[in-house]
């Protein structure tokens, strides 16, 4: 068996040290960055980062948001399971409504995905939430057109559906127009709930490091 | 907004007919193809298919093991969380030990990384299990390293764990060496815990379509 690296803290350094060292990050704002060199992290591609759209203060606003309590609504267990849980600044409630017994008969009803249906449950938890989207395109979709229709605006939207189909387009909509959200998203097919976990953890562990009278 | 494709059972379709009009799926086997288009599928990427290594009777092995009711033993919460569970031919118990409350202590004691030492929680579990590996490439090492011991064999490890410390390593390990097990890993730094759950599903569905009487 060849030798290899076991101490935690030493895996981490030497991860993210790898990935500063090969990543394109000079266009990035100075608070975005942690989350870019997490998103990499957890999906081991470099390049990612120069497909990543966001808007300027995108991760000022998704750490003040967990800061002041806000929940995490995530389109599947997935995102949820991925969230550290001591990173969360607030205790923030982690929701998932995919499997909310309401669901099924919702997307029938509306002619559309589980996905999309569950982003209705969403209604009264999305003023100032912040969504993580990393598996159904659909579910982006519908969050969208929720948002044009007049519902209230979270604090931001986490986009990283992934796969062949809705993928990249509802990414392109969102990073077109965030319908007033700020938002951070991975153009073209790749994504995927390790990525939406990943951001949504690089914003707590930034909210928790705040000064708390800034 | 854009129109998009709502129904999904035409989104599942159109998905797997990208897939397998884009990735080159001629070298494999045809027992083990489905594994491949679902891995494909699970993250947006048509060519893994061109990193994969796999042991000839992966796909058959893990089936098997499946269908007579082996667990499905995870490296993390994520990896379980994306089994979907109507998928189980024989509602197989899903394990993660990373957060049991002796791991902590039990890493330390071996000098290694949790996700290593709640490997070794398995030992009761392996013989003919289903190993998922979708983060910690330490997870990976270390069962080879207790396999290497004289454990008893788990019927097949998929091996995804996903970075840039180890995971290369780990699973060139993997490949190189299979310790007597049949396998399915993805060469490089990809991976993750979609792959490593759509793997589990995959052979779920096969095992499920099995004929009862072969």
């Amino acid at each position: 068996m060849r030798p290899y690296l076991r101490d935690p803290a030493a895996i981490y350094a030497e991860s993210f040290r790898t990935v500063r060292r090969e990543a394109r990050l000079e266009r990035f704002p100075p608070a975005i960055e942690p989350l870019v060199v997490r998103l990499i992290h957890a999906c081991g591609m470099v390049e990612i980062a120069d497909r990543l759209a966001f808007s300027p203060r995108a991760a000022e606003a998704g750490q003040a948001a967990l800061a002041a309590g806000a929940p995490v609504l995530c389109d599947c267990e997935m995102v949820g399971a991925g969230i550290i849980r001591r990173f969360l600044p607030a205790s923030n409630e982690i929701v998932v409504t995919l499997n909310d017994p309401a669901v099924p008969a919702l997307a029938q009803e509306v002619g559309t995905t589980r996905s999309a249906a569950a982003v209705d449950l969403w209604r009264d938890r999305i003023d100032g939430a912040v969504v993580a989207i990393g598996n159904a395109p659909t579910a982006l979709f519908h969050l969208l057109e929720r948002l044009e229709a007049g519902w209230p605006r979270p604090a931001l939207i986490l986009g990283f559906p992934v796969g062949f189909v809705g993928a990249a387009e509802s990414k392109a909509e969102l990073a077109g127009d965030p319908r007033g959200c700020d938002f951070v998203a991975l153009r073209g097919r790749r994504g995927g709930s390790a990525m939406a976990s990943a951001a949504v953890n690089a914003l707590a562990q930034g909210a928790s490091l705040r000064d708390p009278g800034a």
